[in-house]
């Protein structure tokens, strides 16, 4: 449980997925409206649960409200865990007195309080002006939990209007957790919410700027503990038509499973990445593309170059490169992922029994 | 290599990847010309390879042609294995006298020596009247061979035109090859070719029925036979507005790799179904939403019902079946998939070095 010391403006990003979440459609019809507090499980994530799914957000909502002293309305609720087991409320509940009583001004058990199959708490902090801007996340992973649920909670005592934040926090989502992409599957639960309590006045600039900051942290934090990983890969996409093509074309090699496994061996299999983008763009030509793993040009304009051999020992570190220039337009992005291990299919093949 | 007794007419189908290999734009140029000879190697995909690449498909054309008595431009190339690496296009064609010395009307060695990680081969025999179409393919799955490349190779004795047997070919094609969907990563490769010698008269309609079974046969062989997999998975889609949408959820269930992670560890985790439907059609409703999985009911119009656990013994046999049931139309396919395991990945990560 988050409780803010007083109302706060908020501002929210949610899955875009058709099977949301009731807490992600609870949340998304508050938007504009103060809040107050959020609630957040982990265990479960109450999607695909029909009518009592959502009877189970609205009564969590309710009994939150009556323990912290503030309206239904202005509490969010965030679920993370298994699709379509039922999930039980009343329990939920009866825990929440404990865990309102627990609340403290540190924020590092609640960032321990959200994690699933995380193994570290992922936390940061970005000053603005007068204010801070401090935010927690769970990971784009799973296990016993179940879809790539990411959840990032983001508080700040600016002082600042709801369209401003909102605005704020879409161009920083954007920037950042809409820019990792790990194993292709969008979850059902995917929420940033970000609760300003206006304390402390502030530039718009100052703040967009913390914003991003914050969630870019969070989003680097989430894809070095991708479940089952063991390298973060940045894919950097250069010279496309726009950047939207830019982040199209980083997101199909961050998707592709081979490039991924070939990563995971320290394999300098490039040609897997030039397949992953030509399968996503038609219209790509060959001649004009390049790739590079690390700082080794392979293949240039259509043709490969230097020496594969010689990009082992770069793809074997912590954090891999991979630059893609499609020769089209000034564009570019940059995509995280992770490699693709045997341990992500065990920990995924058991999931709900 | 493959030689008809005589010029054929012939039709092909291929990937439409970007990256698309020398070989796959020399056969596509060819389409109309007759044909006489097919000659196909594993091993090295000769894709994303540059000048020497296309340098290479023609030198082996001109070999063969001049080994068999036939024009370059009647010899179709196919090729596959690792993206990248220089094909050595001498010891090709230093071998082809050998393979065409051993040319034999039995189906058998042919269809053994273009396999790659397959464990068994396909082959496929349908009469059509007085004719009979045979083919024989490689698997949609990848190893120290690279991208899922699959090729099928398709003659037949029946008399046709090159516009018939092309229409026939790519409807075959379509309700055939492009409903298997492995591992969502599309080969530069891909490639399907039909000669028709045309020394059998046949009705189109018996042709096009022989044509759609030979490639029926072939691609649930393939996708029996997928690289670490241990399960066939149909993924039927019905109720979708049109045949497009149906294919394109039933493929977005299909590429999802937590999906196939449980079915691997035979966990009737339906709602990764779900999430993998809502995440391709943002307007799709929930509450027409059904999702059974073997003849279990598990989730209908928006409720979860039935017993997930009475679904594992049904997940642990060879061949599973999941129907989603969309509500938005009369359109329904089949999409044919394998579960995940973690061999996949291991005989991925290390396929170039």
């Amino acid at each position: 449980v988050l409780v803010a010391e007083q109302t706060a403006t908020w501002a929210g990003t949610f899955t875009r997925n058709a099977a949301a979440a009731p807490c992600v459609h609870w949340n998304r019809q508050l938007l504009g409206r103060p809040a107050r507090a959020v609630v957040c499980n982990s265990g479960n994530a109450n999607a695909c649960t029909g009518a009592d799914g959502c009877r189970a957000v609205e009564a969590t909502a309710v009994a939150a409200a009556r323990a912290t002293g503030c309206d239904p309305t202005e509490v969010l609720v965030a679920s993370t865990g298994p699709i379509g087991v039922a999930l039980d409320v009343e329990r939920l509940i009866a825990a929440l007195p404990t865990a309102i009583a627990a609340l403290s001004p540190e924020v590092g058990p609640f960032a321990a309080s959200i994690l699933t199959t995380d193994t570290t708490t992922k936390v940061a902090r970005a000053g603005a002006e007068g204010a801070e801007v401090v935010g927690v996340a769970k990971g784009a992973a799973m296990l016993a939990p179940n879809m790539a649920t990411m959840l990032a909670f983001i508080t700040t005592d600016a002082e600042i209007d709801h369209f401003g934040l909102q605005d704020g926090l879409e161009r920083a989502v954007d920037a950042s957790f809409n820019r990792i992409c790990i194993d292709a599957c969008e979850s059902t639960n995917d929420t940033v919410a970000c609760l300003a309590t206006g304390r402390a006045r502030v530039g718009r600039r100052a703040l967009d700027a913390a914003l991003e900051e914050v969630c870019t942290s969070l989003s680097e934090q989430i894809a070095r503990d991708a479940e089952g990983g063991t390298r973060l890969v940045r894919i950097t996409v250069t010279g496309a038509s726009d950047e939207q093509a830019a982040a199209t074309l980083g997101r199909a090699v961050a998707a592709s499973a081979l490039w991924r496994a070939a990563v995971h061996g320290a394999d300098p299999n490039w040609g897997r990445v030039a397949a992953a983008l030509g399968a996503v763009d038609r219209a790509l030509d060959l001649g004009r593309l390049s790739i590079a793993i690390g700082p080794e040009l392979l293949f240039a304009k259509g043709e490969p170059v230097g020496s594969p051999g010689a990009v082992r020992r770069t793809l074997a570190s912590d954090e891999v490169t991979v630059t893609c220039t499609v020769g089209e337009g000034p564009a570019s992005v940059q995509v995280l992922s992770a490699d693709l291990s045997p341990e992500y299919v065990t920990l995924n093949a058991y999931a709900t029994t």
